[in-house]
């Protein structure tokens, strides 16, 4: 997790400064329903490169949003998944679904 | 607005297609309050470019998510401010809020 100290002041700014980012919610919204394999991810979300995706990943691991577990299989196996902290990121996640079909229905 | 058929399938990848990035959702979370200047949130936005500020309004504004409001004075005043389908967004925010409070109180 980031220190106190590291946080902007505004509330809504420090969620924005860890998921503000096309990427890290479609990562979200994935891990919502089950942990992913990073090829599994990088397959879905179309467009994202390597690099990026690995990055997404270090630093929502650093922040506390996600976990990062290793299988000790041949070849080994790992995983993404929401921690407790990520998961209480739903909320904002089912309301963007919301907003979207909503959005959906009035569009023409 | 946008299209139907320009829009994503999935509800959460179109609203994320909107406001997925840090800048407009600063900009949302400004709106929700009052309208703003253009000057305005680019004094409050701190390290935001005028061209990614005028390119972020517009294309909040192509999307029906704000509205562009130019009154005739001299000089011209111009406001932006949430449209009905803006503020239909507050929810969202308003979950960033939390989790942000959240974060901030578990961080050391």
């Amino acid at each position: 997790m980031r220190r106190k100290e590291d946080l902007p002041e505004c509330a809504v700014a420090i969620t924005v400064s860890m998921i503000g980012n096309k990427w890290k919610l479609l990562i979200i919204r994935n891990l919502i329903s089950r942990p992913w394999r990073f090829n599994e991810l990088q397959r879905d979300l179309k467009g994202i490169s390597q690099k990026v995706l690995t990055d997404s990943l270090r630093s929502m691991e650093a922040d506390g949003i996600i976990t990062r577990t290793v299988y000790a299989e041949v070849p080994p196996r790992v995983e993404y998944a929401l921690s407790g902290l990520g998961e209480s990121l739903c909320p904002v996640i089912e309301e963007m679904r919301k907003w979207g079909l909503m959005y959906q229905e009035l569009a023409q």
